[in-house]
């Protein structure tokens, strides 16, 4: 099956990288939220949380963190940073080869999170706690 | 300073935990997006990932991921995750105490990111990625 990050990482498809080494690659979001917007993505194909080693994604975080700071000396503008990942198409996921978000924000930039968040009270919060817990690690 | 998650990792305020280890906690967001979502959260007060230890950023990324699975197998509605880190105002950071978001996923839930992406050409994305890498990791 066709893969276009795993085009990339074979270089096979062009990327404007940020970062290469063995076992990670970074470059920068084709469609950007904003100027900077960067993909942190593992050479070996993952789809998701559920599939991906988590030695390498330990490894993907700590690049991500770094490339954070990067951008924020870069001169880009970039007052604050999000590091996103949508694990599924019900979380946004779009291509199905693993990749962390790194995006640069700053005031106006009209990038948008909404949501309905709801106030449950203190029983109802232990309860759903116990039911993640009882799923175990 | 004040911090509402450093009372809470010193137990002086109320929280529904999920994990707590030597390192990191979780517990329930008290305003959540969907029934589920977590926050994974250093016990040493750290504010982005400007001042977090790497070491300690990687293991939250761990414990996010296995708490990404937990969701999974919970038996609540849980379709896809998102990992979300708000790193400055200009983010949406609200608390100013280091916290990974876990967030279950489900159609129909009314979570939305929007933007406004550009397509640059291929010139400006070499060009910004130039002005990423010589900021350095
Ligand atoms: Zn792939
Ligand atoms: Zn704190």
């Amino acid at each position: 099956m066709s893969c276009v990050f795993c085009d990339i990482v074979r270089g096979e498809a062009p990327a404007s990288f940020v970062h290469q080494d063995e076992d990670v690659v970074a470059f920068l979001d084709i469609r950007p939220f904003t100027t900077g917007h960067l993909l942190v993505v593992p050479r070996a194909h993952a789809v998701g949380l559920g599939d991906l080693d988590e030695d390498l994604g330990a490894k993907l975080w700590r690049i991500a963190q770094r490339l954070g700071g990067a951008l924020r000396r870069s001169g880009l503008r970039c007052d604050g940073v999000n590091l996103f990942l949508a694990d599924g198409a019900a979380a946004f996921q779009e291509v199905f080869h693993f990749h962390l978000h790194v995006i640069p924000r700053f005031r106006g930039d009209r990038v948008r999170l909404r949501a309905k968040p709801r106030t449950p009270d203190r029983g109802e919060l232990d309860q759903v706690a116990a039911a993640v817990r009882d799923a175990g690690l």
